[in-house]
C-alpha cells in the first residue's frame, strides 16, 4: 500500500485507527480454547467485527513467537485471512527487528515476503545497514523506533549531545531521512508524551507516525491529533488491549467493535476539524 | 548454565569459540536439499563435527524466520538436538529483540522457555523495562548490544554526550549494570574495533563479551584476546560463515571441523598465555 492509498483509506473510513493484535493465549475468552487454533479464531472474530472501523492491524509478533511453531501458524493464518478477505487493510508486523545487513535482509524476507505484511517496526540502534534492507521493498514501509511510550524510553532516547544540540531520538529522526523518505518510512512516537509530537513534527513534517499508548498506556487522542496531524493525516493511532480485551465472554467481538467505534467516532470528529 | 560453568567449559575444551548457525537455504550444500529438513540436517552435521571444539552455538534467528513455519521447525529441532545430545553447550538465540515490558516478557518466554536457549541477544534502545523481563530467568543470560561490528554502528553508538562525557554505547554499558550483573548479562562488542575493547573492559571488567566479526567481518583473534580477556576468559568469539561454509560439498562438515580446529588451536594458545 502506498502513502497516498493509506490516506485514501483514512478518508474513506474516517479513521486512523490501528488495532494491535497482542493476542495472548492466557487472556482470550475461555470458550475459544475448544477451537483447533484459539488464537486465530480470536483474531478472525476481532477482525470481522472491526475491519470497517480501522485502517490497520498490528500483530505483536512476540505473542505469537511465545507459542513456538503453533504461534507462527496462528500468525500466518491471521495475515492471510486479512489479505484474502479485506484487501483495504494496512498490515504492520510489530517485530522491532534490526541486525547487520545480511541478517536484516532475512528479517525483511520473513515479514515482507514469506508473510505479506505492508510494514515492519525496526529498532535503530545498529544504524543504516540494519534498516536499509527493509526499504528495498516497493510500496512497503519501515516503521522506525524514535520515541517509545514506555518508562525505559528515558534511559537512552533522551541521551543528549551538546555538540549536535539534540537528543538521540532526534538524531534517529534526522539521520534516517538519509535512508528513506515519507513514502517508505514511518516512525514510532509514543503518545504518553504528546507535547513532544510538535518537536517530532519539526523534523518529520510529512511522515506517518505510529502512535502507541492511547488507551491502556494513557495517551490522549485529542492531544495526539492536535500536535501530530499533518496534511495527509500522518497518524496511525494504535489501541490493543482496550479493544481486543474489551470483553471476555462469548460477545467479546461485539465489545471490541463497540470500543473501536468509540475511537473511530472521535477520530472522525478530529479529521473533520482538521480537513474542513 | 552459570558464569562459572561456562568458564569451566572454556577451560575443559580450551576454547572460547561460538559457532554462528546462520544457516541459509540458498548456501547449504545442494545434496542436502533431498532431505526432509535440509536446514536441520545441515546444522546437525555441523554440530556433530564441531561440538568438541566450541563452547557455544548461536543460531541467527532471522535465517530461520525467513523460511516461515518450516524455519521455526528447523530451529526447534536444532535446539532440541543440542540439548539431547550435548549437555555441555551454551546456546544463544541471536534474536536482537526488545520491546515494552509485557512484550519483552513474551519474547523471553519464546526463547528461554518454549525454546530452551541459555541466552538471547537484546537491543537496548527501549531501555530497562525492555530488558529486565529476560533477566528474571535463573542461570540464563541477556546479551545486550553495546558496540556492534557493522558500518551502521557509527550512526548512533558513538553519539556523544558532553554532559555525561561518554558515547551512547558506554552509556548502555553503565546504565545496564543497574539492571543485572556479570552472572546474568553479557555484551555484544564488535571485533572490528579491537582497540575499543580495552575501553569497554574499564566499564565491564567481569562480564563476558560476545565478539562477532572475527573472520568474515575482519577482526583479529589475537587482538581481541589481548584487549578483552579477563580472569574468567570473559570472551565468546563468534565465527559463522568462516566455519559453516568452509566447504560446499558432501565433505562440508569435515571442512567445518578443520576451520573450527584452526580457531580452537589459536584459542588454546591464547588461553595458555593468559592463564599460565
Amino acid at each position: 500500500m502506498t502513502y497516498s492509498e493509506l490516506f485514501e483509506q483514512i478518508q474513506k473510513k474516517q479513521s486512523f485507527l490501528c488495532i494491535g493484535l497482542d493476542s495472548d493465549i492466557d487472556k482470550i475468552p475461555k470458550h475459544l480454547m475448544q477451537k483447533d487454533d484459539p488464537i486465530f479464531e480470536f483474531n478472525k472474530q476481532i477482525i470481522d467485527a472491526t475491519h470497517h472501523l480501522c485502517v490497520a492491524y498490528k500483530p505483536n509478533i512476540a505473542f505469537y513467537e511465545s507459542q513456538g511453531i503453533s504461534g507462527w501458524q496462528s500468525l500466518e493464518k491471521t495475515v492471510l485471512y486479512c489479505r484474502e478477505n479485506y484487501s483495504d487493510l494496512f498490515l504492520i508486523a510489530d517485530a522491532k527487528r534490526g541486525d547487520i545487513g545480511n541478517t536484516s535482509k532475512m528479517y525483511a524476507r520473513a515479514f515482507l515476503e514469506t508473510l505479506p505484511f505492508d510494514s515492519i517496526t525496526v529498532a535503530p540502534y545498529m544504524g543504516e545497514d540494519s534498516v536499509s534492507p527493509f526499504l528495498e521493498y516497493k510500496d512497503k514501509f519501515v516503521i522506525l523506533l524514535a520515541l517509545t511510550s514506555n518508562k525505559g524510553a528515558f534511559d537512552f532516547q533522551y541521551f543528549k549531545s551538546q555538540d549536535e544540540g539534540m537528543n538521540l531520538y532526534e538524531k534517529v529522526l534526522l539521520k534516517s531521512q538519509q535512508w528513506g523518505d515519507h513514502t517508505n518510512m514511518m516512525y514510532v512516537v509514543g503518545a504518553t508524551k504528546a507535547e513532544y509530537l510538535s518537536d517530532v513534527r519539526k523534523h518529520v513534517p510529512y511522515h506517518f507516525l505510529l502512535v502507541p499508548g492511547v488507551g491502556a498506556q494513557g495517551g490522549s487522542l485529542k492531544e495526539v491529533a492536535e500536535y501530530g496531524m499533518n496534511s495527509h493525516c500522518g497518524l496511525l493511532v494504535n489501541s490493543s488491549r482496550g479493544i481486543i480485551y474489551a470483553g471476555s465472554n462469548e460477545d467479546f467481538a461485539d465489545k471490541a467493535r463497540l470500543a473501536a467505534e468509540d475511537l473511530q467516532h472521535s477520530m472522525s470528529q478530529l479529521l473533520s476539524n482538521y480537513f474542513d
